[in-house]
């Protein structure tokens, strides 16, 4: 058995408006330090093999197709036993 | 400068629906070694000070009051240069 520790951000350039509102909240709450937040999602995904390669296969797979959206955001992955 | 890397995970014994239907949504489109899904959140800060100590005390503030709920969440982070 595999984990995969899957991480999706956005592309540099593309809007993460809910970011910026995080970021106008967090200003407004007096932490006068912070000076950007960019916001993105991750994933645990637990991969039945004993093949490492194959789970590597499986995650790539999975990030291509189904996690991110590949036209607005980048992804990479982890993969540990678990 | 620094940048701290926040990742927000439900607490183990939390339900995650949304992880559940993307188990359910990957099971069904052929990923038959996919076991598990479970989602969390992250976010880049970025904080301007010169001290890393005082980074990792506001980083740490904002896990508690802003960024994760902590009845059923859990949070870790790192700090470094940016």
């Amino acid at each position: 058995m595999f984990l995969a520790k899957v991480f999706i951000y956005y592309k540099t350039g593309v809007l993460d408006p809910q970011g910026s509102a995080i970021k106008a909240t967090i200003s407004s709450s007096g932490f006068e330090h912070v000076k950007d937040v960019r916001t993105g999602k991750f994933f645990e995904v637990k991969i039945d093999t004993c093949d490492k390669a194959q789970a590597q296969e499986i995650a790539n797979e999975l990030c291509e197709k189904v996690l991110a959206n590949p036209v607005i955001e980048d992804y990479k992955y982890e993969i540990m036993e678990a």
